[in-house]
């Protein structure tokens, strides 16, 4: 925050995402919400021009939006490969509004146990609302030498108490830069047990074997990967749904059951955010899908993690274990965290048009400024940070 | 529902919102979602059309984006003459979200009781939501002669339990056309409790009395007059707002007191929707506020219920009393009913551009068609409907 220095209220420093340079110019590396790739803010003003009805206007219960619906969900399971037990469900509240669902929808009884993987801000966010709906135990992520986040723990048969409803992580903590690039194997005896994700900020940039890893839910906010503020894509194993299955508290908003028996038509969806998030799923079709775009998210912040580590520490990330690093929110520090480079870093990469990369948010890292590398942000992006950072290095070792 | 013969398979009667006529022709009387005014509309479009980021893109806590809450927070206030007791929540969830979030703020403990006037589907709806959370007792609000929602009950003291956290009701019932075009007093010795109203469909469209009518919590999902779905507006009366006053079962995204401590950034809120709502809160004061809207919703819907009470019969709406008749929703049916007619009178006004008639939701109210007249109708289209309705009972009379 603001400490009221006059350095201080440079807009570059308060979080602007309007630098002086052309508009075209400007990058993007929010950790969300953020730009979209460009091909689909193309399409979705487009949208907006073409002659009829804007997308905003149609019921939810015309054939023109259920065909939209109907299309959404089908590019969806295709391109990320889910299989036909599984239910896509297009919820509301936010990646928050999932915390509280899952426990209200998994655990029928306050008593009922599950289990938590916190190894960061979210699944600790996760475990706490959790908290309200069932007996939530946690299995504590931090690195045990440091007591930092910055490690995954092993999952073993001691640490899962063998009635949880289901294992909770997140499989990419944006906050922390810690990301499960596959997720993992739950010990023989806890097979039986449900994994729920939440890959609000990785999902779709890397494929996921929904039975093999037994996967009974996986969540994802629209705001980072997949579209904008006001949806949230829940993916949900059909078995796990079922009348009387939820919680007696569990509002009807979010019922998984009751929404996937209405067809997502239970109360009126974000109809015009689920369009985006359809016109995301073609883009991805068209850039070869998941695989692919696994591959251009390995380039893009291999780019940047080279440069971190070859600045003979000029630049630090929080995470030294390479195998854990998130290819979608790179936090760095400058010179261990000092305050007047660390400034002067954001104005001049400000100044030439990239922003996003310090967020004034309540669950900052300390010093760390961060890059985000969503669908919206091109190698060629990546790139041009790689190089500014570089140069900034160069200049002020 | 479409019964499989020929005649029900015309896109006119399965809710089609794309008619053969030139895009510029069409009327959308549709229920919600729906159009926005036109200028409004237009605006939207441009937003998408400037360089430099849409406004989907925004992260919510850059300066741009508190700009725009900020704004349109300011211009909701005014034009709406919300006073500074209240505040104001852009809450997740629809309207269905509230009837859950409403008793989970309200009422503390699961005992706690409620009194829901019920004179219609959506308020049955959100009794019926609420009696997971609190103990809601019904006051009935059908027509005692005919046992039908054409009514509004009196407010007794009698009925109303003195214990009652609040006294809910919906100010206009979408489904069945009945409206309050003023908020009822509560009898003497129950004013200390909160008035909550539904007014998702008819806000902005008349004014309230705020604290005179002593509203605790007022709700209107965006889909109808202020914007499009993925959000809902809610204006809380400060009082019972405060920490611990909330269930402990509350939902933290549902949670009244901390989103508005964290100023609608408890969690990410549905950025672009909100600023739809801003540029409808500006269309409102460029158009006289919202006195002027009320002379043009009346003016709208004398037009049309001047038709039908003049047709002899051939039209017929089920709510008798003038005082009751909604001004948003004109339900009507054609010959008591006729079904040969009623798809006529259908396929007829869909070929001449007005659409949204009749949709397909599971609450529909028997064979009646439904004109909705929300703040994206003029006055001009609702005269061509009610030409075509005269026109048509000429034909067919
Ligand atoms: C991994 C993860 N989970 C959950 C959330 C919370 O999402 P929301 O703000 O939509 O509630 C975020 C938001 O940044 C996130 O990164
Ligand atoms: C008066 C009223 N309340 C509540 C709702 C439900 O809103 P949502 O579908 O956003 O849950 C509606 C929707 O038509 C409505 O008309």
């Amino acid at each position: 925050m603001a400490t009221g220095n006059k350095m201080d209220m440079h807009p570059a420093l308060i979080g602007s995402l309007s630098p002086t340079v052309s508009p075209d110019k400007v990058i993007n590396f929010s950790p969300g919400p953020t730009s979209l790739p460009k091909s689909v803010e193309n399409e979705i003003a487009a949208s907006f021009t073409k002659s009829g009805f804007t997308s905003l206007a149609l019921s939810h219960r015309s054939p023109e939006f259920i065909d939209i619906l109907d299309k959404t969900t089908a590019t969806l399971k295709r391109v990320m490969d889910i299989p036909d037990n599984y239910e896509i469900l297009f919820t509301h509240g936010g990646g928050h509004g999932q915390f509280a669902a899952l426990p209200l929808n998994l655990c029928h009884e306050l008593s009922d146990v599950a289990t938590y993987v916190v190894n960061g801000t979210w699944s600790a966010r996760g475990r706490d609302e959790a908290q309200k709906y069932c007996n939530a135990e946690t299995i504590d992520g931090k690195d045990p030498q440091t007591n930092k986040f910055t490690h995954f723990p092993e999952l073993t048969e001691e640490d899962i108490n063998v009635q949880s409803k289901y294992v909770y992580l997140c499989s990419n903590e944006t906050v922390n830069g810690i990301e499960l690039h596959r997720l993992p194997k739950l010990p023989e005896s806890r097979k039986h047990i449900p994994l729920v994700v939440d890959a609000s900020s990785d999902f779709t940039t890397k494929p996921i074997d929904w039975n093999g890893d037994n996967v009974g839910v996986l969540f994802a906010c629209a705001s980072k990967n997949i579209g904008h503020p006001g949806l949230t894509m829940t993916v949900v194993r059909k078995d796990l749904l079922g009348e009387g299955k939820a919680s007696p508290l569990c509002p009807g908003v979010f019922n998984y059951t009751t929404n996937s028996e209405a067809g997502n038509l239970w109360n009126t969806p974000a109809t015009f955010n689920i369009e985006v998030v359809g016109l995301l799923m073609n883009w991805l079709a068209r850039e070869g899908g998941v695989a692919a775009n696994e591959q251009r998210s390995i380039a893009k912040s291999q780019v940047l993690y080279d440069v971190i580590d070859n600045s003979n520490g000029f630049y630090a990330t929080p995470v030294p274990n390479k195998m854990l690093r998130s290819r979608m929110n790179l936090p760095f520090n400058i010179k261990g965290g000092d305050d007047t480079l660390t400034k002067k870093f954001l104005i001049e990469s400000w100044e030439a048009g990239m922003v996003g990369l310090r967020t004034l948010t309540p669950f900052g890292v300390g010093d760390y400024l961060r890059a985000s590398l969503y669908n919206g942000v091109t190698e060629e992006q990546a790139k041009t940070l790689a190089q500014f950072m570089i140069t900034f290095a160069m200049n002020n070792a």
